[in-house]
């Protein structure tokens, strides 16, 4: 049975929701709404919708399923909006933002006592790149892609979610808001706050300590990385999740006092215990292995030490897509290295890692 | 002129020091010390030294030139060991050490009214490999080299280090040693306890809300990498710049604090200027460029949006090592991707790109 599926923006998110949709689903009738600028024209030219609209109300009526995959505060005002609409009856809507317990609690209360079904969803992908041009259907891919229901929720409603972004390739989960609320504080919406401030204490610091910016090296870098993010993005999300964030840095101020602590007092096993313990969780936890938003395919390879070797194996995976290639030489005590090949895909991992084993008698890894 | 070079320690740093000097100073002899396992072995074989001894006062009344390269409190004892020798006149000594101030105290204390020169230094190099089977020539290429000197410095005495080092191709510096340590505390060693400590609060949390694990993502990666530096040497760094550690802490502690207000008090405005100030002062100190430990040298390549383009370029640059390649689709709008060459060192870089230039039409960008 074919659907009418509204998307209200047609950004990154929202994009590759689309082309997921049309993916599995191509029957299905997707609208889209867009302020009118340059998403709107990729999108049409991508082929993502059916028909698109500036005016979110105008096709709001004719949808079978609303995403709503705008900021969280322009989602609240579409809520808000859409309580007011004459929808179609049994309609599902779900969005996609950072922080779900503010947006949920809206819904509830704007679709209390009507035949509409709210779903609040956060699909964990994103990337350094924005807007429908930057749009893949292959972005949530293995990705965790996170509904909060409740206890309103119906369970029809789920099934249809699930089935509408079956394309996606995405992980399901489902968590309760608060809770997703509070694990995403720790370790995202937290540490973007600590990624900040140590670049402003670092700025303010160049001013009048001159060599600072230029001792700064790699792990500096790797630590302020997210310093970078989009400032709009980020005080939605703190604005929306203040009481979780709020205890974060309470329990970690405590945390600066313990080790500091531990320095004044010249405390030796206690801070190596501190640092040992810190590098041991990481470890337990895998941390290395987790791309999460970059998260892609990897391949290594075991090559031997010779010349021209990365050109061997390129050639043999001659029209296979590489991502990226990666020679790690930190095993070379045999005189073997570690070639990673970072593929888009599980289908084209898998081409490679059969070519490869037919072709070499190389040792392969998949992580 | 001949001179005898001792080398205390040939890891990572005192091997690669080796290497270099023995490169701009193959008539040199170089002595080393290091404890009888691996790293001795190793250094026999990649002939870093003429002798090798794992009794490091034995060689010390030999040698014009010394340089320590163990742990800081190794460092320490080390110093106090060649008080007590009967040193050559004229002798010059220096050290490796993260931290200089407690190092160049003892050493101003050991060293007092004889005939021995002491300067601190610190090659800011460093890689997550360790011991001799990592040393390289080329480790120091473009990185800074800090020299420590007082006021009792020898002019002479600094000359000679930086003749020394010449092959390291490092770039030296000079800073006062409690200057150098107040702004490694922030940029280097502060930043690793917030490692550590958003680990451990992230670590004990994910015991009590299970979907922890799950949900962090590269940010958080990034966040945490330095949390799984070795535990023994960032203790000694800790232990030895303590002072300047606690005013970090003290000081970030308040913007904390500062932050937290701005979010209970939902100050939207106030909240989005913090990220947009961390933003803007990341731009503009260009720490995206700043390898540091990690840096190469990379050359990008804007090309079109066919197939097996990378293999062609590989074939061109058939013989050369590559430490990595990344394929960049940011600028996808124009069907043009941007592919990143790592090299090893300048040489193979602009060998690189004098061959892309005149076999292709590519446009090429050095950073």
């Amino acid at each position: 049975m074919s659907k009418t599926i509204y998307i209200a923006g047609l950004g990154l998110i929202g994009g590759s929701l689309a082309l997921a949709i049309r993916k599995a689903h191509p029957t299905y009738r997707i609208l889209g709404y867009n302020r009118p600028e340059k998403s709107q024209q990729i999108a049409r030219e991508r082929g993502m919708v059916n028909d698109l609209t500036d005016d979110f109300a105008s096709f709001a009526p004719l949808a079978d399923i609303i995403i709503l995959a705008v900021p969280i505060k322009q989602t609240i005002l579409f809520l808000k909006e859409l309580a007011q609409l004459d929808l179609k009856k049994g309609v599902i809507i779900t969005d996609v933002g950072s922080t779900k317990q503010e947006i949920v609690a809206v819904a509830e209360v704007c679709f209390a006592n009507r035949e509409i079904d709210f779903i609040g969803g956060h699909p964990m992908a994103g990337s350094h790149k924005s807007g429908a041009i930057a749009a893949d259907v292959s972005l949530f891919e293995n990705a965790y892609y996170i509904f909060t229901p409740t206890q309103f929720t119906q369970e029809r409603a789920l099934t249809s979610l699930k089935d509408l972004f079956k394309g996606t390739g995405a992980r399901y989960i489902e968590v309760a808001a608060d809770e997703h609320d509070r694990v995403t504080s720790q370790i995202s919406h937290f540490p973007h706050i600590l990624a900040t401030s140590l670049m402003l204490q670092t700025g303010d610091y160049a001013e009048s300590h001159e060599h600072t910016k230029y001792f700064t090296a790699g792990g500096f870098r790797d630590m302020t990385r997210i310093a970078e993010s989009e400032p709009d993005l980020w005080t939605s999300i703190l604005l929306s999740n203040s009481r979780a964030v709020l205890d974060r840095i309470e329990e970690f101020k405590e945390r600066l006092d313990e080790v500091a602590q531990l320095i004044f007092q010249k405390n030796e096993p206690a801070i190596w215990k501190f640092f040992n313990q810190g590098r041991a969780m990481r470890q337990a936890m895998e941390i290395h292995k987790k791309g999460g938003v970059d998260s892609f395919y990897d391949l290594f390879v075991e090559v031997p030490d010779e010349e021209d070797v990365v050109l061997k194996i390129l050639e043999l995976l001659r029209g296979i897509s590489l991502v990226n290639l990666h020679i790690n030489e930190e095993n070379r005590e045999d005189s073997h290295g570690v070639l990673q090949l970072t593929f888009k895909n599980a289908q084209d991992l898998a081409t490679a890692e059969v070519i490869i084993k037919n072709n070499t008698d190389y040792h392969i890894t998949i992580t």
